[in-house]
């Protein structure tokens, strides 16, 4: 039988979308999916940015959803879990300063588990050093949330089918 | 072969998660989804609204994303899509309204395909006279998003193994 | 002599305009106006919202003032009162839902007083059941307020010369 | 008979209640309330202010109703008004430097016609020096809307039996 | 030696640039600048406003960031400071209503110790009773930044070359 | 005679005071600071963006001022200037993608002209390769920004005594 957990990082101001998707989207499918905060524990939550274009030469940002954790960031055992979730947005800029986040991401990659990574994610990314030698989407390419959540799944080998 | 096109009823100030989770999560599985909104074309966009608890005695509510269109409301026939989805939030108010909106439920629900509301969903539901015996979920019983797509994708036919 | 004394059910989120105004204005009319919500007192106060039309396919909401309560809900004895005035907004939903406010809508009406609702009052007014066999206006035909007062300050018996 | 009709000076940033009550309680009691700003016509609007008091040393500030006129401004004879309401907020900062304001006021003071003005009203009856010799409610002793309008109404020659 | 001490008189909603720029240019130059609010000890802050024109008839207001103070109000000495800076925005007026600011802004005065106000500040120093046979740059001339530092900088006796 | 030209590289979201502090002390100092942005103006303006701490795990961010550009992006001349400003904030991310904006950093780099990079601003550093050899301050390092401005002004030959 197939690992069924995933983690999920998150932080203060990661993107609304890029939070709530994935995790609703691969809850959906199935995975138990923990979501974490560094500091914060289940039933605490995080304030979520919505990035968006609105005209101008950048996006925009303003204050998105209370994002509810579900699971305590220092319970996070890299072994229960078959893949690991990273939204972008602001969060991850302060999360790569943080040295447990860098080990379980670093855990992660040595165990040849699939780590799906939107847009400002590659800041942990990178911090963690293992985007050395791979191919990395980041802005303004902005991914596909449908298209990237699927090819995610299939790696952690879900079979779909409509 | 199975039918894969699935409607989603945009409208203005529609919830944030409500309209793009389920957009994201469908597409994911392999469905087409035509987001459409009355009296817009594919390329517009609406303004979807933040609906969050925030220590209040109901929700409060913030400006979210603009989320695009990609189908001309007035191209919509009924005979294409598999099934309906209607998000909640503060667009079904105004969009029950609108004759071909209640037109177009009347159709799903005559041909007897799945209709998959959330929330305030059930205002346009309740207009188009499709919930007598029926029980329906409402305010304050959120629905569980993950728990409602799965089981909508499961009434589509949809097979998902992990 | 009269009886002076109005009761206004306000909530968080009832609109700015419709909860303030009828307080204003019936106060500056003589009435004692006593404003309250459920599991709030004297000296509380809710927050309401502002509701405007600024080109979208419906409203939109923004903060608008704390309203000051100045009356203990759990106090409320509707043998009081001459009258009651229901504002709109986002209150009614969640206040519909609650016991004592159905219990005091119903009071009111089997005693024969005026009822002054206003916009998404009604809901309350629905479910309380004292709509039927009336007529009742109704979002998008949106009551002018002070033709709406006047009205009800006639029902109330007051009489204005200028 | 007496002068029905009575003039409200609105203009960007005046209050939202201190704007929106007395045009609709002068209303309720019979009189037609001609509502202009400079610069505009009837039909077009004004942006409203919320001023607040949330626990700052002074009160704040946020986006309010968009508020109707429903008189042009250049049209205004001062012969045709019974009295004037000048709003607070942030309007009369830039109103009294317009010059027809100015005359106006003064045609309103020389007649002995009512001039209700509250709050930062003021500053618009201090550029058109009608308040000499008299006394002036001001700021941070917030008039009474109710009473205030309750005295103006008097001043009008209004007649109210409850 | 000269005396290198400033004195900056904030308050909640003094205007965001009004208040930083003057604090951070006049440390650039050297001086050690004291800001103070009334009821307050260094390291608490003030809450600053953003005042801009956005294309209505006046500025519009939306909330800046959190301005530290360095320096608590009840300590201050007049004899410390060579000169005083008094922001402006909406502080000034609700400032203005505290003895110990008209104190401290007349004892500046009668020491001939340079004033730097801007804007809004010109409510203190009329308050003050120090703008008698003065002239004073006011609303709607809104006075240029870094001319007006550099000039009180020289008043101030610096001189800078580059 | 030394040169008195300074470019500042401003777009949009480029945080508020990182922005007009440095334009307005250093034009108090007595340099004219011309303030570009690619594909804009003299004339046209950026929107800031207000970072602050408010007690969360990152800064936040609220919209800030307009900041009015005072030069046409397309006609920078790099010789023209005796140093270069870069503000932070969420300006530098798209910044930095301009090739026009690489290649003025390398120029003023190659000159060996003093640059005065805050916060986010060494986004824009590191694209253009200039970084290489030199220590950075980065996030969460704060620079202080009089001390940060002082030093610049030392470096561009400015004496400045008090």
């Amino acid at each position: 039988m197939s690992n069924k957990k995933l983690l999920l990082l998150a932080g203060d101001f990661t993107e609304d979308y890029e939070t709530m998707v994935p995790f609703q989207a691969l809850t959906m499918l199935g995975y138990e999916v923990h979501a974490v905060c560094p500091e914060k524990k289940s039933g605490d939550s995080v304030k979520t940015a919505i990035h968006d274009f609105e005209g101008d030469q950048t996006y925009t940002e303003k204050p998105g959803h209370n994002f509810a954790l579900n699971y305590d960031f220092d319970k996070v055992q890299v072994d229960d879990y078959a893949g690991l979730v990273i939204p972008g947005g602001r969060g991850p800029e302060y999360l790569r300063l943080n040295e447990r986040v860098i080990e379980i991401v670093q855990a992660f990659n040595n165990a040849g588990k699939p780590i799906a990574s939107v847009c400002h994610g590659a800041q942990i990314l990178a911090a963690a050093g293992v985007l050395e030698g791979r191919e990395c989407s980041a802005y303004p390419a902005w991914p596909a949330h449908p298209a990237w959540l699927s090819a995610f799944a299939k790696l952690l080998g879900a079979q779909i089918s409509i």
